[in-house]
């Protein structure tokens, strides 16, 4: 039997290379070896982002696009938007009843963020919780994480335990998928993310590509064509790792000082430019037809629905609420 | 228009004389002025007995059949259990997303009770948040209750201030309808109660309910007839006053000692279970049919949950999140 693997974004909108690279492309290897749930979490998104709901409908579009786009293929794996499958909030409300206050606020990211960003909602000490609903309302036995996301997947499985423990075993103890993925710099050499205004999008065209790699930051210490550079510290050298395959002849021209950065980052823009040809091509395609797009996170809703509502139809058993 | 009104109860299974003289016969009189919504509410009963579901469909159901007996016409009201109805989750989630924790933590009942039962788990902590969301998810505006849940009723009317300043206006603030209703003591002269273990209930038979009643407490100072009585500090007087329509003729012998309390008890168990007759005589037919019970409540969900769908449309409408 398939393993069941459930996996989710916030709705930041479109993606960008860290993405593609951390995540998407994973999840594309994984959707034939797995039963694969891929969940924008927009329920989670309002744990920080309440107030301002505005975009949301288009940041789940663009994403589900860049997913599309991706080469996730909606036949595989069901592709949904979590406020469309309401067994995720039953779950959370079942579990609220069974987890103590306490072993929420000791979740490492809570105390660093109501400090550090002032989120102090109900909701967000619940994150957690709605996250491990999230994954064991489809019995997900597999999640394919960051290290950043280990103690998350370690809170659900002390759910899934208690859970367990009180009303009979139903759930299963979903284990970590730690995936590895390459160092995706943005072009200030920080790691790549949107709040950073760092990033290089699947959505950009060519010419937006090379005016940001245009910009990018190198070696500090080579200031111009002749000066050696240091590769091993540059971060269009971490890009070219991953889009160039020939990356290794450029170390010792550019030690040498023989290759200069603005040449290095014109190859670089046309490696990068040539491996997301087809995805970006696949994009446009995917974004002419706006329905389509919805119909397939409708789609995947109503499948995710299925397996939901199967667990939860256990749950209740278990819980002996089911009547 | 007709007012709209939410209520409900945790499920604790058979009913007593409280529960009939302070809420059924209320809601009997409301079912035929409001459009209302009468909830067994077996997710809040989870805040505290979550460790215990053993007997939760039978509680549910004989409360269910109290329901029935007391005169609750299910043509004319919902009856229905909230676990049935997922919007309620739904919109407690969302309510979650704009809450903060200190409103929760400073609802007085949460105070006295967390420490009192040692109760702290999330959802316990959510348990306002759970009831706003259970009144507004019908747009209740109006809420029959007793006075010591008014702080309830005025939390809920934060929530749906607060949510309609973010979102705009789509809930409404509802009213505390507070009735009026006869003080009724147990047996041993407390407030009837079913965890005091002194409490007549509406499913006892006319034996049982003398048996009880030759055990009441009556006034300490008359041990025997002949002695003066006090009928104003007197548990049996008070539950003369709401069954004995003569209660005033009982005065007079009661005080000058003429009337011994063996006989006033009597009477009073004449009085009581003829005015109980009815409900109790429904009560047996009601129970006879199972499947008639769990439909009325299923057909009582279905209609709630288009009151409550409603309501989420225009909650998803008005935060952006619907599609």
């Amino acid at each position: 039997m398939k393993g069941v693997i459930l996996s989710g974004m916030q709705p930041t909108g479109q993606l960008h290379l860290g993405n593609y690279e951390g995540a998407l492309k994973n999840w594309v290897r994984l959707q034939d070896e797995y039963e694969m749930y891929l969940c924008i979490v927009d329920w989670h998104s309002l744990t920080s982002d309440y107030n301002d709901t505005t975009g949301l409908k288009e940041r789940v579009k663009q994403m589900a696009i860049d997913y599309l786009a991706a080469g996730l293929d909606p036949n595989k794996c069901a592709i949904f938007t979590q406020s469309e499958v309401k067994e995720h909030a039953e779950l959370h409300l079942l579990f609220s009843m069974i987890t103590p206050v306490s072993w929420l606020e000791r979740v490492p990211s809570y105390k660093e963020k109501t400090v550090e960003l002032g989120l102090d909602s109900y909701g967000f000490l619940g994150y957690p919780l709605l996250q491990a609903a999230d994954i064991l309302v489809y019995k997900a036995d597999t999640v394919p994480v960051g290290k950043d996301q280990l103690p998350h997947i370690e809170f659900t499985r002390e759910v899934a335990r208690r859970f367990n423990n009180i009303y009979g075993k139903v759930l299963p103890e979903p284990e970590a998928l730690l995936t590895s993925s390459p160092v995706v710099p943005g072009i200030d050499g920080r790691k790549m993310s949107k709040s950073y205004n760092n990033d290089i999008r699947i959505a950009d065209s060519e010419e937006v590509t090379a005016a940001k790699l245009k910009k990018m930051f190198t070696d500090p210490q080579k200031l111009r064509k002749g000066d050696p550079g240091r590769p091993e510290i540059c971060p269009v050298y971490d890009l070219h790792r991953i889009y160039n395959p020939a990356h290794e002849e450029i170390v010792a021209p550019c030690k040498s000082g023989e290759l200069g950065c603005v040449s290095c980052k014109k190859n670089l823009t046309e490696y990068l430019n040539q491996a997301l040809a087809p995805v970006r091509a696949l994009r446009t395609e995917i974004e002419k037809d706006d329905s389509k797009i919805w119909n397939i996170l409708k789609d995947g809703a109503s499948r995710a629905r299925v397996k939901a509502s199967q667990t939860m139809a256990d749950v209740r058993k278990a819980m002996r609420i089911d009547w």
